[in-house]
């Protein structure tokens, strides 16, 4: 399997459905630019990778849940929209270009963002009613609690009043699980739910809890020794923030190494899922990052 | 039939579930706070009134759609703490309080907002995958439609970008029924589908529509001529924001003989789809109310 090129082919299939995802009849021209701004602006396409990757690694098909993987996307590029917001982390550059707010305005961002959350779910409940099975209002069900108070969301609010305070690491970890950790886990489980493959939720709730925890850890690397240009955003931003890090906590070489364990761990899972070997390289992938 | 008593009684029952509805387990304590400081503000409750009733004249239970309702009451509750930031409408008081941001900061309040809507699709989530049936699904879906780019946040957009312009009567209309008539039609429309009335689809949308229409231009002469203590906000919000309105279109005494007009209509419908008064006396009630 030449992993790179599968990693093009299924971010491909994910960006042309994402182009054609929002059904702009009837609605402003403007709210439909802003969104498509962020949404199409590039990016990795992670969360949808894994939630297609794992469907069908566990014998689903790809169709079954292209849509709803692109759903989560859209999740994701809500919340970048709203957490780069003057109010909160206030950044003017992502993924290499100006921020949303910094081209279509405060107000208009704000309803972006609330218009690709919205129809995140107008697209889950979409499926929901033309698929008619129970596992895809078992798979939304996930998706909307990993979004929300609980995680997502409750992250945030951890990450937003833990800001100039010394945090433990175990608050610093209950802080990622939440923010990054839980829509990545809900991205795999929702690959394996669609593909009917309850045997494995253990497994693949393993990997994505793992997953995770190496991905943020990766981000905090970055943050703080990443090349802004092959990044697409700011550096420092945690230092410039005053936010608790896994470098500011543990230091360079060790939180290095712990993304190395974690990673290792994800990899072990990651062969009991999937026997092709792309969800063993593309965790690889995700460790050795440089944006 | 004692409306007064009968209102309230509903009122009553969906304010209880309401304060029940968010789950705090494993949640920050600052945002659920900041969540329930505007969710349990007072307010009619007229949009989970609306399904609770329609659904009961239908043949309905209420417990069939209660939680559904209070989602509603979510959706309606964010879009007012996200229309009331500095970057939007810049309003200092709502329902007689500080508004969200006054409170607890803008960062918080956005996150409130995103919080209420997504907690909104929890909620629908959560009663589609216990009752397992169709017609849960179907009315998730409206919902969601009416709350999007094609329905509220659409409206939302239009409003923004009218600002200072003199538009007409017909893109008011085309804004208004986007931005307040399209959850207020949803709501209706979720007691119907609840209920499992589909014959009435056709009369509970068309009495949507037109107390849709109705209850905004009402809003709008309150905001011209209502008392600020018995609203709990702020009037001459539309003028000082340079807004067209059924009332700098078309004058006070137009705007009130259109408000009786489409409320009549709405009251035929009414009597059609509630034999016991209770929906003729609501549509009474919203036309002459002062608050």
């Amino acid at each position: 399997m030449d992993f790179q090129k599968e990693l093009m082919l299924k971010q491909e299939l994910i960006n042309r459905r994402l182009e054609k995802i929002i059904n702009e009849d009837d609605a402003p021209k403007k709210i439909v630019e802003a969104m498509k701004y962020s949404l199409l602006a590039g990016g990795k396409r992670i969360r949808p990778v894994l939630a297609v990757s794992i469907c069908e690694a566990l014998g689903g098909k790809i169709e079954d849940i292209l849509d709803f993987a692109c759903s989560i996307e859209l999740i994701h590029t809500y919340s970048l929209i709203h957490d780069d917001l003057p109010a909160m982390d206030n950044d003017d550059l992502r993924r290499g270009k100006p921020t949303n707010h910094v081209v279509f305005g405060e107000a208009t961002a704000i309803l972006a963002g609330d218009a690709l959350l919205n129809y995140a779910f107008e697209i889950i409940l979409k499926e929901a009613l033309d698929k008619n099975k129970y596992c895809y209002l078992k798979a939304a069900d996930i998706i909307a609690k990993s979004a929300g108070i609980k995680g997502m969301i409750g992250g945030q609010v951890i990450d937003l009043e833990s800001e100039g305070l010394n945090i433990s690491i175990e608050a610093l970890y209950n802080m990622h699980r939440k923010k990054t950790g839980a829509l990545i886990e809900a991205s795999c489980l929702c690959g394996c739910i669609i593909a009917q493959k309850e045997d494995m939720t253990d497994t693949v709730k393993e990997y994505g809890k793992n997953l995770g925890i190496a991905f943020q850890i990766v981000d905090d690397i970055l943050d703080y020794e990443g090349d802004p240009k092959k990044l697409g955003k700011n550096t420092g931003i945690d230092k410039k923030n005053n936010k608790s890090t896994f470098v500011s906590i543990l230091g360079i070489d060790e939180s290095k190494k712990l993304a190395q364990e974690y990673s290792k761990n994800a990899k072990n899972n990651a062969k009991i899922i999937d026997k092709s070997g792309f969800l063993l390289s593309l965790t690889d992938y995700l460790l050795n990052r440089e944006s």
